[in-house]
């Protein structure tokens, strides 16, 4: 078999300029979530990767273009567009509860787009990207999932139950909601989930 | 009739001492919503009211027990306290979706509190505070007036259903919460806390 043919069969590696391209947004999003928009700068973010500078500005733009490209990430909610209509409230219930036991590594990075979501609110500039980022990844895709009056409100709502959980789970670090019966929590969480779903 | 009678009848003015505690109570509040836990000095609150750091020390100890001070006034929630049991969905969903629209120093107070949840989470510190805090003063309440099992589990879900919404509506600024139908988002948030108090 020739050599090209079964480069091509395989998912071609990364170019130096992806690569690079994804380790600054990586950086990016572990500075933003550890000391918010306005403390961290983009030399410091270069420094970090390795990179000039203008290096960043020549693939993103501004700091204020980069910040959307991370939190537009930390935010996307793949799960939130799959599954059958009269089981999301229990699927979404469920994902969010136990999310702490989820795998580590991804763990930490919803831990890090939580983080980056609380931090962000110090700015105005950043909470005005991040409301964005919850509109068009996590509130309209749920929306998209419901019919009936009223999508927006629903939908909110339940991204509301949704982030709140989060928030109060492993940012606030309340014990009930860590330690206590995840079955407790699901069911309840799955209700309040399925009724904005049902509209009843 | 006397003059000590007299005073005596009516509530007795605050002494300077009062006067001075609730004025450093109220800047400290202000600073450690504004810039979080770690920036806020104890020098800054002083040079704030006016008053020699020292006397801060004097009043309330160390910052951090300072801090837990404030955290407990900013989340001390008296109406969590009142009414009958089988209105409470009803009663605490309106209160907190139309919390936007209460009196202006009221509501400012109550943005300060948010921004001080929010700004703390930052620093471990002033994070263990808020959670003992939450515990105390929204879960606790919460729950004594639960009955049946895992009230502490219903009783924290509750809690993440309102201070979630506050903090989407208030802090993120979620368009449909801010500005959708509070009837909508009253009902369904009604029904997500009755869901837990009545164990359903």
């Amino acid at each position: 078999m020739p050599k090209t043919a079964a480069a091509g069969a395989r998912p071609k590696p990364p170019t130096k300029g992806e690569r690079t391209r994804s380790e600054i947004l990586k950086a990016a999003t572990r500075l933003f979530a550890a000391k918010g928009y306005d403390a961290t700068g983009v030399r410091q973010i270069g420094e970090a990767v390795g990179v000039n500078p203008a290096l960043i500005n020549l693939y993103f733009g501004s700091k204020g273009d980069l910040f959307r490209e991370v939190a537009s990430q930390a935010l996307a909610g793949a799960e939130l567009r799959q599954g059958s209509v009269d089981q999301l409230g229990e699927q979404w219930a469920r994902f969010t509860v136990q999310g702490v036991s989820a795998r580590q590594a991804r763990l930490k990075a919803s831990n890090q787009s939580l983080q980056l979501l609380i931090r962000s609110a110090a700015s105005p500039v950043a909470a005005a990207t991040v409301r964005r980022a919850i509109g068009e990844q996590i509130v309209d895709p749920i929306a998209s999932r419901l019919s009936g009056d009223r999508t927006q409100e629903r939908a909110a709502l339940i991204a509301t139950y949704l982030l709140g959980f989060s928030l109060m789970q492993r940012v606030i670090g309340v014990d009930a909601l860590a330690k206590g019966d995840h079955e407790t929590l699901i069911r309840h969480l799955a209700e309040a989930v399925q009724n904005c779903v049902d509209d009843r």
